[in-house]
């Protein structure tokens, strides 16, 4: 089987994701896409990673469009995608775990004010702050996938009271009681702006944001009038609506902003090629695919 | 029965300890020093935050001295201590709880990576580091008391490989393999300035260092020249030789240094409160105390 490899790598990126794939599916013949292109006929299937949108017109073979990362919200906004082709994402155990790790690091940094202790070491200040248990904080998850699962499991297990909300669910009686909100929700039309002036007065104050999905989640100036006016605490912002989140960004200076450059869960190499050599095999063998994206309902 | 308390409070902590013990030990009588020393025969017990040395002398009556610090080398420094009362440390469940947050928040941090992102934040600078995994990075703790059990338990739960050490091991084999070291020692006379060159030489290069037990386990110089040496990553530091961290000390500015002003596990007045009632209790009842300390072994 030929399938193209196809992305916005650099050239040591590439290099990995071929060892690795190769690795994990080794009767496979990777192809790069300019060597695709010279027999688009006989491509079955792509494994992409933010490719360029028109990238995978011409491929009349093509039987699976595999996303090597979670969020297909980018791929699914190229209007050029073959139609009926099924796409699947990414779902790693591997990754799960560092989003969680993320998570529950977040969540211990807030409730016992580490981030405000690193900038009392900034000023030369020794202060205490009162010492809250995890039972007394109240975590809210956005999402509840499998990031979003994985993710509330763990942090729960810490002792912290961890509710979960996915689409469909009634969402004011919960952000009233969440010092804590983590966002893991798929970005979709749905879900674009979801955290924005509304949703923050809707918190008691002093509750802080967890960002760990996408940019276009957050209503950025929104957000800061809500830390502004001291109504939230603080924001930990893994991904932006621009990335790299640009130069005089206000986020980069804000003492109540914490920017991460989007790792909160960098994908996997090793662990994430045996997902793609899964569904491989399913596409060869005729077997149901894993994690099919539903087009209509974006993830 | 009547009880004194004494430490270095000021009027507000006095205050919230006598509420938080009069809730747990209603039936105790409960005098300040100054009240105590007039009426000296008729003290049982001392329940005590690092007192001012002297303090515990002319009682004649007493059987108990009981610390609401964990760690008793302050108390055990006072030459002036009645011989032969039995002195029983605070083991509260609460507090190895905060501590073990502590703990995994460090490990978390020194594993994704969380203080680097901290500096490049400040540098305006986005760029990802290699993610590795929980199990690929060894976690050695000193000391397996009740803070260093528990502690241990929390982070080998989040996938990490754990080891432990207590006197009587061995140490060279552990400290080969261990990429973050934690310290949850008592301070001894065979513990002081445990953390020093040579202990640091047999770590892996760029090991880290998080200290959570008392200042003088640490040779400061030692530590910053094995940290601008690059051999060593980082240290997390909640104790110091002197407390508050001196003005002008080269942690407080040090790139690779994260101070912490001794908040790593703040005594929880109503659970300590508990604990003090319990042995009370069992003075009264002429039960086992709990937690008594070995004066020659110092813990």
């Amino acid at each position: 089987m030929k399938v193209v490899l196809c992305g916005s790598f650099d050239a040591a990126e590439e290099a990995n994701w071929l060892y690795a794939l190769t690795a994990a599916a080794p009767d496979v013949q990777w192809l790069s896409l300019q060597a695709a292109r010279a027999a688009p006929h006989e491509v079955a299937a792509a494994v992409v990673a933010n490719p360029a949108p028109g990238s995978l017109q011409g491929f009349p073979a093509l039987r699976l469009i595999q996303s090597l990362w979670a969020g297909v919200n980018g791929l699914l906004a190229d209007s050029s995608l073959p139609a009926g082709v099924p796409i699947c994402r990414m779902v790693d155990p591997a990754m799960n775990a560092a989003m969680a790790e993320t998570a529950l690091w977040a969540v211990l940094s807030l409730h016992r004010g580490f981030f405000a202790y690193a900038r009392a070491q900034q000023q030369g200040l020794w202060q205490q702050h009162a010492q809250r248990r995890a039972a007394q904080v109240r975590v809210l998850v956005l999402g509840q996938g499998e990031m979003g699962g994985t993710t509330a499991a763990r942090i729960q297990q810490q002792g912290y009271p961890v509710q979960g909300w996915r689409r469909g669910m009634a969402l004011a009686p919960l952000t009233k009681t969440a010092d804590i909100v983590i966002n893991l929700l798929p970005l979709t039309a749905q879900t674009r702006g979801i955290l924005n002036a509304d949703f923050f007065a809707q918190l008691p104050p002093q509750a802080s944001i967890v960002n760990l999905a996408r940019g276009a989640h957050v209503v950025d100036a929104d957000l800061i009038a809500a830390l502004d006016s001291g109504h939230l605490q603080h924001a930990v912002l893994d991904v932006f609506h621009t990335e790299p989140l640009p130069a005089g960004h206000p986020f980069w200076r804000h003492p109540k902003v914490t920017v991460l450059p989007h790792a909160a869960a960098l994908t996997d190499e090793r662990s994430a090629s045996a997902v793609v050599a899964k569904n491989l095999r399913a596409l060869c063998d005729g077997a149901p695919l894993l994690h099919r994206v539903d087009v209509q309902r974006g993830y």
